[in-house]
């Protein structure tokens, strides 16, 4: 049995017209002999109408119940799609999450699938049937609908294909594939062909919004090709696969910018341990999500200048933070609104000398000044003027030949 | 534990605005130290929109997926409510139909709650729990989603209160009881306070849209006493019951019109057996809703002349039937638009001579002409011309002191 996962995303399943073409697609691989196994999103604005009810019941809306309310939308997709692949003359009928089951296990709406019964899919595999399963749900030990957390539909996919064995899996967004860097920031930005689950992590949570770190992370640790492609124009897309899967001469695989980004340093930071901490600890106590991080060590062994960057809508909130919390010890603090970070990604850097060079000359080249640098196995982030944006993922795009 | 269940419709629902009312609603219950089963319908329009997308996705649409995409609406709004019960204070949580589990057999679209296990809600209920169980909806023997078609919350509540022996069954709703006729129809029209069972399922087949016959029978059956109110306005409803609870001075408890009729008749049919039976065999197989049926009895033992009412929208389609199929032996066919059936209603009228005649005159006296007469132990019916409906209904309820 080769057997294919497709997942279909919001926007894929968006109208009923989107939903014939989904069924079309699916039609296509019947064609070839696959067996296939369906998982969809919500509608797309679904999701969000329901949160919305939910909130203007009150703003604490119990968890529990969110997942009740909003796990109903998969459901009104998958009847969908199995009313319309059985109007073609398929046999095809929609599962929710409770009827396989999906053992999910973690909070509500938050949870993490542990165990999929197989017997009941299988069964209707081998009667030649295209089962439509709800993404983004399953239930717990005491029987309660539980969701995934936002994305999570791509997780069901991928969890799906790794419990029934599947060949491959295929995300079908709205998105052709995952691209060098954001089409939106620079339309000459390249489709990737192939990146590995490394690479396309530190893209996810670098910016490229395709799919949630975690999914990337699931099918990573179980090693299961996923391709990304667009369900509405035929083209290839994207595969992420193992890093030993690929053969490709490019150092860099892509690079990603943020944007709405400030820059903070405490200047004069008594360099002793705990210190990071205490600095930290309040700032993500209020939920300000600190990226970048940087510290330089301390000329005379005593103080150090500690730089990291936060959203710019976050910037008022954690001054306040840093200035009420007085047993941070600091000589200054210095604030820089509107920078970018800019990464280069390339599983490829690790093996070749020189690129942190060959970055910062294109950059100096173009006289954009690098603030601060940060680099990881696989990335090189620096920060530089917001403006700059554009100009520096061009001359890196040529630098490093991602246009070919 | 004195136990109530209240059943909210759609309209009760239909806003998160309702929603908090019927959460302040169930509130006063838990004061009066009741225990409370909620059960839930879909928030108004709901249910129609996503009939809509079925039919778009195609006409004969599946009926199992059918049932899978509709009580998605009643899983949102149960959940809708317990969220809200929670946030004011309340250990509540919504009950989806298969966590229960509700067992259903019959066909898809229409089935039939035939075991509720109660375990789990007894135990619920005994941790001063509000369950919020999903109306309209239930699992059958081999786990699909059924439903048990149009108004089926209304039979889930009764059941509900049947299973788990409730002391009554209040069914909230967008009017605030059963009227002597419809309001819309007379606006002098008169609450009913008390009604039998009986003359209820003669009021709803005769177009009082409160509830569904089959709800009815099914309260009757079962001996539920129910209430019908408005959650939006804090009057008394009315309580269906059996005849033996009411003490009732009145012959007659509510008059019916219905609007939009034709009359047929066929005139000189033969009159032998099996002759009804094919004319009326082609008209059900066309789902052609024949109404009242009157047949005269033959003078010469060989004719007959046969009367029915029909929809007024069916009659090109009746005509046609009747002429396609020629073995209906018959001389004259004659139609007549826009008539409407009155008919008066009351379990007293067993025991009291003289209404049909009293009836009759009154009638009469408006010069209002009788064309069709058909009478049950409970009920007698008459067509006129539906021009006079509102005088004849005016007439009748003075006739029989229904403003008092």
């Amino acid at each position: 049995m080769k057997l294919v996962v497709l997942k279909f995303g919001g926007t894929s399943v968006g109208t009923i017209k989107k939903i014939e073409k989904v069924a079309d697609i699916i039609k296509k691989f019947k064609k070839k002999k696959y067996s296939v196994i369906v998982v969809s999103s919500a509608m797309s604005g679904v999701t969000n109408t329901l949160i919305k009810k939910s909130k203007e019941i009150c703003e604490n809306f119990s968890e529990a119940e969110y997942d009740v309310l909003v796990s109903s939308g998969e459901q009104v997709a998958c009847s969908l799609i199995a009313g319309r692949l059985q109007h073609l003359g398929f046999n095809s009928r929609s599962w929710l999450a409770w009827q396989i089951p999906i053992l999910t296990s973690g909070p509500h709406k938050n949870s993490r699938i542990i165990k999929i019964n197989k017997n009941k899919i299988i069964n209707f595999l081998k009667d030649d049937g295209i089962p439509v399963i709800t993404g983004f749900q399953g239930i717990n030990t005491v029987n309660r609908v539980t969701t995934l957390g936002r994305g999570g539909s791509d997780a069901s996919a991928i969890l799906i294909a790794k419990f029934f064995d599947a060949e491959k899996c295929i995300i079908y967004t709205d998105v052709e594939g995952v691209y060098t860097t954001d089409p939106n920031k620079l339309k000459k930005a390249k489709k990737i062909s192939v990146i590995s689950y490394e690479e396309m992590l530190e893209m996810a949570s670098l910016g490229a919004k395709i799919m949630q770190p975690v999914s990337i992370q699931d099918a990573r640790l179980n090693r299961i090709d996923v391709y990304v492609r667009s369900s509405f124009v035929k083209k290839s897309g994207t595969l992420i696969t193992k890093k030993s899967n690929i053969i490709n001469n490019k150092i860099i695989t892509g690079i990603s910018s943020t944007q709405n980004d400030s820059k903070v340093t405490l200047i004069g930071v008594k360099d002793k341990p705990g210190v990071a901490a205490a600095i930290f600890k309040p700032l993500s106590k209020n939920l300000i999500n600190v990226d970048m991080v940087v510290q330089n060590i301390s000329p005379n062994g005593k103080e150090t200048d500690l730089t990291f960057t936060i959203k710019t809508e976050d910037l008022g909130r954690t001054k306040k933070i840093i200035k009420d919390n007085r047993h941070i010890n600091f000589r200054k603090l210095s604030f820089e609104k509107g920078v970018s970070k800019i990464s280069i990604i390339g599983v490829g850097m690790v093996t070749t000398p020189g690129v942190t060079f060959r970055m910062f000359q294109a950059l100096a080249h173009k006289k954009i000044n690098i603030k601060v640098i940060s680099t990881s196995e696989i990335k090189i982030s620096v920060l530089i003027d917001k403006k700059n944006t554009k100009k520096a993922l061009e001359v890196l795009h040529k630098e490093f030949k991602l246009y070919k």
